[in-house]
């Protein structure tokens, strides 16, 4: 066996065997193949493709590279969710203390942002003490006092993964629905949730553009969750504007904890709702009242134990940015489009996101939105505020959000005014 | 300007820019896009394929990185040639010497074998004393003096296809018709010669399978080095069979000096002939008379005088192998044919080529044939000789040569004994 012949079976249309798949996960795990073998072929794959018999060998090879985390000891059923990333996405935070308060235990492994998407350890990370590393025992104490725990997944689960993923990033090489649905499950499947909810964001700030691609995605992952025995169900969610009224780090935590006091953004609140349901319907306990749990201060009572618990003090003042400067409305109507992308960037480009891996975030960076796709604007008030310790940032993502809204006369904004559905689709 | 957006426009189906391809030649050649990043790219070109816009400005991208050598100072005519690779290609040793002995300057930077074809350099190194490197100045030395050199390239022609070209033997990327075609005229033009011939091998035992693909690559190159002020010719040659009755390297500078003495096999001289006459007539010699140079022996003066100039002892027995092996004809007949990739891997396993660039070869090592496809054989006569200083490699090239050959009855078969032409087609 060796990697040039694996690149070649790929690149000239076959499937890989499971021998292939296992040899070459291995080798490269080990360093004897090399990355710029990996590199050509995860090209290979991207342009040709992986069968539903492949990527499902592929997934089990990346997770046998590595640990399995056992959550078997716990006095209560795992519920897990994953979302492929999305602008304003700040869904985990409110999600797992209100799944926890309704009886399910919820191992939240996340990562951070990169690029125009942010990242939920970063988010957090504005809450003053809050710390995103934790050991095993740590993990599995704070899940077991608190039923629920958000941290960094630990160097141990499918580091294949975490090798291809890196690679992947600088190599043009990730958007390819088999790879994106082996990462993702590789690494649910090795934390050892028992079910899995999965929010596949479509849109033009998701990474899946169209409802087709997000399907493909959404189901190849619910078929790798069942195959590994995890219970395993996706909504389609839309992303063609940003979740929320917010897109940064501090600013997306103070928004979550309204939704946590029973008030927020409505998409927000729905959306957190729709997934709780599905987390807790999976985890078996589909009598759960996840909505009254917001309401009666059950879940804000979660979140604070959660933020506690890994040394976060929920009382303290969120950062606020040094300078904010506000974008008005240029003319009166209805907000008929406001693009993801646009925010996303904009928010990156302020300080909230990295360019590379080691850059640093700012907490307080980001964008507010003062209305939302469907509300009324009028000419000269405040539509969108920036907010970023780097003034000299300010041109850059104003740049980023040239032509990123249209605002419809609203007389004529019949159409404009339909908001489609947060949830676009369910696969189970 | 980034790597990551040039993988990704040509991943997507887009044609590179101008700019695009400037600057990853130029960033991979300074080491600023790095190896997995251009061997994503280079799968992308094999997958995607590139334009001939694309394809001239990524040679002329390739040229630019290194220096060029000018050869307008000399008296005459330059004239070189370029073969894709066969097994028991051995033209460059006959034809360098003859075109010289017509009147034209012969400049062949050659390079050595690796895989199933033999190298020009590994075969003139088995000429004792003879050495291969030279610096420019004694390059053009020898040139002005006897007419035709055969040595390495030296570093500074084209750089960034030296570091592409090793990049592409590992990752699975050498079969890509624009690559080939560039990564071959980036090195011709540089060299400065005034009119190439190229030698487009087909068949089994070459990198061109069919006629169809040999023409796109063939026709590719003409376009090259015509748009470079090279006169250029391709002809398309047949490779299902080994050139000649030899594939090692001693076994072919034999065989090469038989030619050279006005002998020799009819395949090896016929095809020295044709491609001297199209070198010559691009040179600007159309009089010249190649057939009457091999005869009257002024080709083979010419090539005593080119090895002596190089330190070689054209006299000096050439080394024979420790060990040889007959392997007798199993019937008698016609053979039909005798695939040459199988002799070509035969001989690589016997020791006449390298697996990896820093592996030794045998000099003496390879297969002399003792019929060719069309002759009559003879039931326990011999077919085939193995020359080793390795006996215990007898057994697998014996492996590789398992139903590489076919012998079919003398009365039945008309149409075996029917030898396609050496040359199949030519393009201008």
């Amino acid at each position: 066996m060796d990697a040039i012949s694996v690149i070649r079976s790929k690149r000239d249309g076959a499937a890989l065997t499971p021998e292939q798949i296992d040899w070459v996960i291995d080798a490269y795990t080990r360093g004897e193949v090399a990355d710029e073998q990996m590199s050509a072929l995860a090209m290979a794959i991207l342009l040709r493709g992986m069968s539903r018999a492949e990527i499902a060998r592929w997934t089990a090879a990346m997770i046998a590279s590595g640990e399995r985390m056992d959550f078997s000891g716990l006095d209560r059923p795992t519920a897990d969710k994953h979302s492929t990333g999305g602008v304003g996405d700040k869904i985990t935070l409110p999600l797992a203390p209100l799944v926890a308060a309704c009886g399910a235990a919820v191992p939240q492994l996340s990562g951070r942002g990169l690029g125009h998407t942010g990242g939920t350890l970063d988010k957090l990370e504005s809450v003053p003490g809050w710390r995103a590393r934790l050991s095993n025992a740590e993990l599995l104490g704070v899940l077991g006092e608190v039923g629920a725990v958000v941290c960094a997944a630990g160097d141990g689960l499918a580091p294949a993964d975490r090798k291809l993923y890196a690679l992947r990033d600088v190599t043009g090489t990730v958007e390819s629905i088999p790879l994106i649905a082996s990462s993702i499950m590789s690494k649910k499947i090795a934390e050892g949730t028992g079910s899995l909810v999965l929010d596949v964001k479509v849109g033009s700030g998701a990474f899946m553009k169209t409802l087709q691609d997000a399907r493909e995605l959404a189901s190849t992952m619910v078929e790798l969750g069942t195959d590994h025995g995890v219970r395993t169900v996706a909504l389609l969610t839309g992303m063609d504007a940003p979740l929320g009224r917010t897109a940064g780090n501090a600013l997306e935590v103070r928004e979550s904890v309204e939704v946590l006091a029973g008030g927020g953004p409505a998409d927000v609140r729905e959306l957190t709702l729709a997934l709780a349901r599905d987390m807790l319907d999976a985890a078996g306990l589909p009598d759960a009242d996840p909505a009254r749990a917001l309401d009666d201060g059950s879940a804000m009572d979660r979140w604070r134990r959660m933020i506690a618990a890994q040394g976060g003090d929920p009382d303290a003042p969120l950062p606020t940015a040094r300078e904010t400067q506000v974008l008005a409305a240029p003319a009166s109507g209805v907000l008929a489009s406001l693009d993801a992308y646009a925010v996303g960037v904009a928010a990156w480009r302020l300080g909230a996101g990295r360019a590379r891996k080691e850059d640093p975030v700012q907490a307080a960076a980001g964008v507010e939105l003062h209305a939302k796709p469907g509300e009324s604007v009028r000419a000269g008030e405040p539509l969108l505020t920036l907010h970023t310790d780097t003034p000299e940032r300010f041109p850059s993502a104003e740049e980023a959000l040239e032509g990123a809204y249209e605002i419809v006369p609203a007389g004529d904004g019949g159409a404009a005014a339909e908001v489609p559905p947060i949830v676009l689709d369910r696969i189970a």
